[in-house]
């Protein structure tokens, strides 16, 4: 085992670190220790001046003429293509548009339109909600449509694999625990029995290196607001991979995904490309927060984010590791950052009220259903000091018994 | 005939405007005559202050606590219950989210689903191609739909409606010419043959009474970057009558729609009432924007905004209605307002070049296909001068042949 980290060993950790200089580019408090960049980015300071812009110049004055003069109409297509780098996707095959979800239900479709004659739809169990819940929405359209689930009808989506799956819908990394699926050698084994993949990369774009193209990936979905600092609610974007384009169909046949829109054509002609996946009007000023929040990530190197990521998280898990059992906390993410995106699941029994105690110390991770205390480690903001106290603050926060007396109130809504 | 208006009579009626002072709650030029109010309404000066204190405060030091503590979660309720006196409708009953064509999509399949057996779409061939692209979107997926379109199987929606017809798709207001529909009488119409009813209100709320409960419509639409003022590619919103909660499904079944969104429960439960057309995340700082077109509106009596069009419209017409023929102008509105939103619409052969010619002076309006110029006139923020003025404009640029020399390039996109 290796020996106790110190807050020296952080510091210097800090001092070498090649990124240091990106959280200038955030406004965010010094004495908060964020570790929830995993579920909302903190903000770039690029969009005070976009937004101010946006607002009192382009439309105020700008007023209809900026959909054009101001690139409003075409942003889900020039934010797709700022995007792709960060994807491995090539210009012409992301866009940027509705919500995760929607685009989920799209890719669906767009994949089982390929696909006659095949169906079944393979996912996982212990998938984000919202992609079982899509997937549900897809086959009470297309009763014909059978669903196998990794953890309900076989232990690995590999083995439920055959000649009649249409589509494989996985995530790159688990939400709860930051566990990674190895998405090249599923697509492999999914091409290789005649099925297109869906991989819902919500959780690893913005933290590490992303290979759709390298990895023969068909489609891909993801959100804006976690590693991409994008803001509340910002749009999400929708791959199609190049071979694709012009082979699918999708129901979603909004005026933004005809081939000209401003033809006003009774009858629907999708777009060339992954242009075709978009549907109505996106919302304008949260796209400009996908504009600011890719602003961060110019010229940012993946591998570096990767690095970071694995120095932050081991930090903090050496300082717990010896610490924990003896706490009741276990360990629900791999130790090993080879098998996860970059953040840290704990468990305990009162996961609960001590994250709420954490959180009154301005240490900001969050919880998850039964017993899952997550912490994120976004490396554009955060430093090797932070998660050093953030360890600490854990260990304090037990050891005194402070969690018990935390004020909290159970809600329904974000925990 | 009446006599031609005079500038004095225009600038009279400013005097006695009940909602002259709504204008100061904008930040728009003096120098505009803005008539693209029902494109894009201009930007309320609430927004700067709201806008402000989200991403300074609630966004960089919030965090994700704001979705709790600053309401963004719930914020498509919540706008949903602020908007719902706009359009006559009650508590629970309207949600904020997505864009109008998706809103459309959901509508559809869930008066479909209420319908078992009826196997009939009856829409407009004329409408706005977003309705029709997504009734195409529909019947992919449910391959015994039939489709009855006004224009192309009859002359009126009226006598499309039998008893196969599982639901009616009618936009309140036609998007060019700003022609009424009564939604009253063609819901009785539809629900006297067994039918459903969804009404697309793009271009009617925000300048005239809805009347969605007095008119016993079933599903309702619309956007808020018209008359509502909330700002480019705002959310749309959609209502479900109280007597149908609980009773339909659709199959954008994201996470936000689910009964206990918070509980990750691996199955779908619809949330009650009008909340179960929710679908994924809502774009926060857009819907920031929606709040800021509420407050516009706050307190403002909709026959007041009615009237207002009306007088507005009126000094329009009446300055080119004798001259209109003379120039190959024709009116592509209804004159009397009881039959038009409040828009003008005028054709011309070389309507575009007219209208790029317009906008050069500071007018704007805008183009559509084939040959009409459409003039919005909003009550909140239009004078009777700049009605006034407006028709003046087209009167010289027609005389002068100004039009001939307007550059302007023919283009894809927005015009």
């Amino acid at each position: 085992m290796q020996p106790l980290p110190t807050r020296d060993e952080a510091l210097d950790l800090d001092r070498q670190d090649p990124l240091a200089n990106k959280r200038a580019e955030f406004l965010l408090d010094e004495d908060v220790i964020y570790l929830c960049g995993n579920s909302l980015g903190p903000m770039p300071k690029s969009l005070i001046p976009r937004m101010d812009r946006t607002l009192t110049h382009d439309w105020a004055k700008g007023l209809i003429g900026s959909q054009n003069s101001a690139g409003w109409f075409l942003m889900p297509i020039t934010l797709g293509d700022r995007m792709a780098p960060i994807l491995g996707a090539g210009e012409g095959e992301v866009v940027v548009c509705d919500s995760t979800g929607l685009n989920i239900y799209k890719a669906l479709h767009a994949a089982i339109s390929m696909q006659p004659g095949r169906n079944t739809i393979v996912s996982e169990a212990q998938s984000f909600p919202t992609d079982l819940y899509m997937i549900e929405g897809v086959t009470s359209l297309l009763p014909q449509m059978q669903v196998k689930l990794e953890g309900r009808d076989g232990d690995r989506v590999e083995e439920l694999i055959h000649d009649d799956t249409a589509v494989v819908l996985i995530n790159h990394a688990d939400y709860r625990s930051g566990a990674l699926r190895d998405v090249k050698a599923i697509t492999s084994r999914a091409h290789s029995a005649g099925a297109l993949v869906v991989v819902d990369l919500c959780h690893s774009t913005g933290v590490m290196p992303i290979n759709l193209h390298d990895d023969n990936v068909d489609f891909a979905v993801g959100c804006t607001y976690k590693y991409l600092n994008a803001g509340p609610g910002s749009p999400a974007y929708i791959y199609v991979a190049n071979r694709h384009h012009g082979k699918f169909s999708q129901p979603l046949t909004g005026w933004h995904g005809h081939a000209e829109p401003f033809k006003f054509e009774q009858e629907y002609r999708p777009a060339a490309g992954a242009a075709a996946m978009l549907t109505g009007t996106q919302p304008t000023l949260s796209m400009i927060g996908v504009a600011a929040g890719l602003d961060v990530l110019e010229g940012v190197d993946a591998i570096q984010l990767r690095a970071k990521a694995e120095s932050l998280s081991t930090i903090f898990i050496r300082q717990l590791e010896p610490w924990c059992e003896g706490h009741g906390i276990g360990f629900h993410s791999a130790k090993n950052l080879d098998a996860r995106n970059g953040q840290v699941a704990l468990t305990h029994e009162n996961g609960y009220p001590i994250m709420q105690a954490l959180i009154a110390r301005g240490v900001i991770g969050d919880f998850r259903q039964p017993n899952i205390l997550r912490f994120g480690f976004s490396p554009l903001f955060l430093t090797h000091a932070n998660a050093f106290d953030a360890a600490m603050h854990l260990r304090e926060v037990m050891e005194t018994g402070e969690w018990k007396n935390a004020r909290f109130q159970k809600s329904n809504l974000v925990t």
